[in-house]
């Protein structure tokens, strides 16, 4: 196998499928990345058999073959060669690699390609096409309230269910729930409902880019989802299990409404966290006349406060919750000004957009 | 005691001494920063006993006072205030302070200033002045060859010998050697030699700015010495013992020589390193015909090579070392062309500046 690549595709395409290298030294062949010299293009694949990464980059080949190559070691050498063409042949009898590039040169020990694992074909199961910069958004919103308590596995992700041409993403932790719904602009015949683990929603975000122009291709079969974005196909394994019915956790009645800025309602909120880091995040809200206070209090530290201005409908509140729920749901809403609903000092609040029933972030109270 | 203060210039002032704020918990008050309200300015200071950092800054005093407030709540309270005006309002009796700024009001409580240790007022010594940038390359030229081996404490810091109008500074880890020469605009009369710690010498390149304008003012006793830039004074101990005689290590005849650019160099020895990393560093250097050619070998990864044309004199020589003292020794280098002299395959190398004889970096050889 020989071929010929410039530095930063080869680098980028390295960075995209690293990720999903296998981080435990079970299986050395793990820590590789597969390196397939195609007819006019490079594969580049890895795994740790819960999620897979590949990604095509253009390349002149020379002589087709595959190989597997140190990961963490290619990538560091590539990272520093000069922005000029690599030239890597490799000897598939000895399993190594050859790179050439300016007046460097490594020699590199790789493994055999037949050992590597295969990614599966997804041939069958629902297809769907969505927006990219929306389902980035999505998924941020969502991912926020995942667990990752390990004895309750089907909690570590969100819950992705399809229903003709509503998608709805879900997630929660017990003490908060994120749920979004969007509208497909191409539905699909009947309903699909899988969970998809967090390292893979955390891939997700991170390979998904901001062009309103791109879509994301899905394909959900009953135990892998698949994801094909532009040069980049992810498989993740499903999380098995059922997710737990979380309807009645949305409060259906609250009484007290308050209406404020955003972005001051989270800096509020850093500021009495920084009390209350050493007190489980609890910070108490008093809700009455137009003001919010935020409180914290530390015996050994101090004590911390801060007035908000709000527009207010209902009875005055005094509630407490865990700050750090707050500053994660008001992070990844977009609206200026946000909404929040309150049903009682023990009943869960609901944080929401302005004028938007599309989002929904769900936080239990804390008694005090 | 009672000031206003800029959210802007108390962040500074607190963020300049917490660098001095004790990290060990020996002593609880030393987690703090003294705040002390003076006529027209605020002084803060912060100690873990072996440095010492004091700055002042300007602010509304109201009513004068002083009081020890913990150094990392209050720091990271003021990040995060709004950029305003900060009022601060102590209460010397119950030694807690309230911080109000906009509609954030905080209670931390702190602890009283007559338990702060007082950093010594040095009133005698030797004195002297530096333009700031050129102290700053001074040190760190030299700082990184000093030792971190706690077992010979006098090699953990760097000399400063000032002789007349000539100053040194030099450091080595018995391994490598850095030396620095500069001429004193107005010297001294008679000689000092003192041994600066290393942890002083990384608050000193924090510090230092780069306006060639502006000047340092040092002040050296037996075991203290003082440095005065603008708003900031750090006192620093000394280290005691006597700094080893460096002079018979630097080599006196060189056979071989080489100029080359000192950005190839640096770019060619990283990627060498990637191989040498998991083999102590050991890269081996060939010197032949105006080619020098870098390698190393890992029997488990690889092998990497590099090639650079050089302008050399004198006969071949294969020569082995530590890689990263070649890099460290590059960086600080500032100008474009660097010149390494050689004795022998066992004899320390001499990297240094072209053209220059007041910067010398010795590199022990490693037997291979």
């Amino acid at each position: 196998m020989k071929f010929i690549v410039s530095q930063k595709e080869f680098l980028e395409g390295l960075q995209t499928v690293q990720r999903a290298v296998s981080n435990k030294n079970t299986l050395p062949i793990l820590s590789g990345v597969l390196i397939k010299a195609e007819d006019t293009q490079l594969k580049l694949v890895a795994t740790d058999l819960e999620i897979g990464i590949e990604c095509y980059i253009n390349a002149k080949i020379i002589t087709k073959g595959e190989l597997v190559l140190p990961a963490s070691h290619l990538s560091s050498i590539v990272r520093e060669l000069p922005s000029m063409d690599v030239e890597v042949s490799c000897n598939l009898e000895t399993k190594s690699a050859e790179i050439i590039c300016g007046n460097s040169r490594f020699n590199i020990n790789g493994f055999p390609a037949d050992d590597f694992p295969i990614l599966p074909k997804l041939e069958e199961g629902v297809q769907l096409t969505i927006c990219q910069p929306l389902f980035k958004e999505v998924i941020e919103q969502v991912k926020i309230a995942t667990s990752t308590d390990e004895t309750q596995p089907f909690l570590n992700g969100a819950l992705l269910k399809i229903t003709g041409n509503e998608l709805i993403m879900a997630s929660t932790n017990s003490y908060r729930l994120a749920h979004r719904m969007i509208q497909l602009e191409n539905g699909i015949d009947g309903q699909v409902e899988v969970i998809i683990p967090n390292k893979t929603l955390d891939e997700m975000v991170r390979i998904l880019g901001d062009d309103e122009d791109s879509s994301i291709r899905i394909q959900i079969t009953d135990n892998q989802i698949l994801f094909e974005i532009e040069n980049i196909i992810i498989i993740s394994r499903l999380i098995e299990g059922r997710f737990p019915n979380y309807e009645p956790v949305i409060p259906k009645n609250s009484n007290t409404f308050i209406r404020v800025n955003r972005k001051e309602l989270l800096q509020a909120a850093k500021r009495v966290s920084l009390i209350a880091i050493s007190n489980s995040n609890i910070i108490k809200a008093t809700i009455d006349n137009g003001v919010t206070i935020l409180e914290s209090t530390n015996s050994e530290i101090g004590h911390a406060q801060e007035k908000l201005l709000v527009n207010m409908e209902g009875p005055g509140i005094e509630i407490s919750f865990n700050s750090v729920y707050l500053m994660d749901g008001l992070k990844v809403i977009n609206s200026d000004e946000v909404k929040l609903c309150f049903g009682g000092k023990l009943s869960p609040l609901i944080l929401k957009p302005v004028d938007e029933t599309n989002y929904i972030y769900v936080i239990s109270p804390i008694r005090s």
